[in-house]
C-alpha cells in the first residue's frame, strides 16, 4: 500500500478557448473538471499503474464534495478528512490558438488545529503496513511550513520511507526531517540551495556535475536521495552512492502533471523494491508519457509503453572539471 | 410581486490578480464567488430596492446547490426547478494592474423536455397575482430560441406585462411575442434591426434621432416600448408616445451588471406604476450606481441616492434633420 498525502487538493477547471480576449468576453468551446492538486495527480498515476494506493488529506465544502465524487468515480481510494473551509479551485485557460496556458491557483482553505489532528490520526493509522508515503504539493493556509517534517517523522517512527515533493519553506523544513527521496525541479533546487543552475544539453558532463553537486548540497540537509527533474532532458537521480541520468525520447505536449507522474514512478519503484536505475527509468518514462497524453495530467498506457521502450539510463561518473 | 425568470443562471467566480501572466501560473490575491447570471442580478437589485421578488428558473448539480445557498443567504426568494445538468460557471479575471477584465462564460447545461415543463408549471403558478415579469439573459443549450416568446405569451394570458432583456435570435423571436418593454444595448439593437448606430454626445439631437428610429424599427416587430442603454450616456426610452433621455453624472468603475440594474429599475417602476420619465430616471440612476459600487454587480444605497439626485431626464422632440 502506498499512502499519498494531499493536504491542499483542488478542483481543476480547464477552459479551452481558440484565441483568448484578455480584456473581453470569451465562450470556452471545452470545459473540463477533474480532481487535482499534486497529491491527487500522483495517486491517479499510481492507480493507473495498478498500485495499491490510498489518498489521505483534507477536503471541505461543495468543491470538496465534487472532488470526493470524482475520486470515487475514478476508483481511487480516498480517506479525506472533512474541514469547514472550502477546497480550492484551480482555473486553467488553454488558448489553443496561441499554444499558451494561463493557470490561476486559488489559495487553500484555513485548517483548524482539530481538523489537522483528525487528519493526523487517519494518516498515522494508514501508515501501518504501508510500503511508501508520498507527501506532495503546497500547504493550505493555516498549516505551518514544518507540517511535512512532522509527517515525515511520524512515517520514520512507523518505518515507512517518505518521498517529499513540495517547494519553498516547506521543502527546506521537510528536507531536514530526512525523507528517503526528494524530487525538486531545477528552479526548486536553485531556491533551496542558492546554486544557480541551468541544464545545457550540449555540455552534458558539466550540467550533470553542477546539478548533482547542488543535489548533494540538498542531500546534506537531510534527504537520502534527490531526484531532479529536467523537463525534456529527463531526470537526474542523485543517491549518494550513484548518479543516474534517465531520459525518454523528446515529446511535445502539455507538461502539466509530468512532475507528479515522475513522483508516482519513483514511489512505485520504491514500493516494488526496484534498483535506482530501474526507478529512474520508470519515472522518466511516466513523465514523458504524461506530456504526450492527449489530456493534460492524464495517463495513457500506450504512451507509457512507447516512452518506456525509448528511455535510456546512464550512470554518470561526475568527474567534474 | 415581480417574477424574474433566470433559465441560465451561473456561479460567478472572480479572481483578482495584480498583473496576469497569460502564459504562466498566477496566484489570485482575491477570490469572490456569487450567484450570477443576468436574471439573478436583476433579482438582487430588486431585492435591495425592497421590492417583493421571486426568481424562477433552472438549477442543477453542485454549482446549482451553491447558487441556491447563496441566494438563500442573501434573502432572495427563489423557486428554481432542479435539472440533471450542472449549472454553469462564469470565470472572471480582473487584472488590477492593467485595468482589464477577462470573462469566460461556460455554456449552459442541457435541459430535458420534462425539466422545462416542470419549470413552466412553477412559472405559470407564480404569475398569478404578479405585477411584472422580467425575462433576462441567455438560454441554456437544449432550449429553443423561441422559449421567451412562449413565456411572454403565457404572461400575456395572465395579464402580466413582460420585460425582456436578451440577445441574438432569442431577442428577435421574443420581440415578436409583444413584450411590454425590451431593453437592448446599442450593439443588440444594431444586430436586431440592421441599423448602424453610434451615440455621439457632441451631436445629441442626431444621436437621439438615429437610436430612437432604430428603436421604432424594433417596436414595429412587437414590443410596446424599447429602452436602449447607452453606457455612460444613460438610456433612451422610446415608448411610442414619447422619447425620454435619462442620464446620471458620469462615474468610473466596473460596468458589469449595469444593464441588469437598469432592467431592475424599469421593472420596479412598472410594478409601482411610475410614469415613463420617472421609470427612466430610476433605471439610469441604478445603472450608474452599479458602475460606481466597489464590488462589480453589487448595489450600494448611498451610491444610488447620489446618482438619483444627479440624474436628469429630458423629453426629446425627435425633429430629425
Amino acid at each position: 500500500m502506498i499512502v499519498v498525502v494531499s493536504l491542499n487538493p483542488a478542483l481543476d477547471i480547464t477552459h479551452r478557448v481558440d484565441g483568448a480576449d484578455w480584456a473581453g468576453v470569451n465562450r470556452p468551446d471545452q470545459v473540463h473538471v477533474r480532481a487535482g492538486g499534486k497529491g491527487i495527480n500522483v495517486a491517479s498515476v499510481l492507480h493507473a499503474l495498478g498500485c495499491d494506493v490510498v489518498v489521505t488529506g483534507l477536503a471541505g465544502g461543495h468543491t470538496g464534495d465534487v472532488l470526493r465524487s470524482r475520486l470515487d468515480a475514478g476508483g481511487i481510494a480516498a480517506e479525506l478528512t472533512d474541514i469547514a473551509g472550502e477546497t480550492r479551485r484551480t482555473f486553467a485557460v488553454v488558448d489553443s490558438k496561441r499554444g499558451e496556458t494561463a493557470i490561476f491557483n486559488e489559495p487553500g482553505p484555513p485548517v483548524s488545529a482539530d481538523e489537522y489532528e483528525a487528519f493526523r490520526a487517519v494518516y498515522t493509522a494508514r501508515l501501518a503496513g504501508a510500503s511508501v508515503v508520498v507527501l506532495s504539493g503546497s500547504l493550505p493556509s493555516g498549516l505551518p511550513a514544518d507540517t511535512y517534517s512532522g509527517l515525515i517523522a511520524i512515517a520514520a517512527d512507523a518505518g515507512v520511507p517518505a518521498l517529499l515533493d513540495t517547494s519553498g519553506e516547506a521543502l527546506i523544513l521537510g528536507a531536514a526531517a530526512g525523507p528517503a527521496v526528494m524530487k525538486p525541479n531545477l528552479a526548486e533546487l536553485e531556491a533551496a540551495t542558492g546554486c544557480v543552475l541551468a541544464w545545457n544539453g550540449s555540455d552534458r558532463a558539466a550540467s550533470v556535475c553542477a546539478v548533482a553537486s547542488a543535489a548533494d548540497v540538498l542531500r546534506g540537509t537531510g534527504p537520502s536521495a534527490v531526484v531532479v527533474t529536467l523537463g525534456r532532458d529527463g531526470l537526474l537521480a542523485v543517491t549518494g552512492r550513484e548518479t543516474w541520468h534517465a531520459r525518454s525520447p523528446a515529446v511535445s505536449g502539455n507538461p502539466t502533471g509530468a512532475g507528479d507522474a515522475v513522483a508516482a514512478g519513483l514511489a512505485a519503484g520504491m514500493a516494488a523494491g526496484l534498483s535506482w536505475d530501474d526507478r529512474a527509468a520508470q519515472a522518466a518514462a511516466l513523465g514523458a508519457a504524461t506530456v504526450a497524453a492527449p489530456v493534460a495530467g492524464e495517463f495513457d498506457h500506450a504512451y507509457y509503453q512507447r516512452a518506456a521502450a525509448g528511455t535510456r539510463v546512464s550512470r554518470e561518473d561526475r568527474t567534474c572539471r
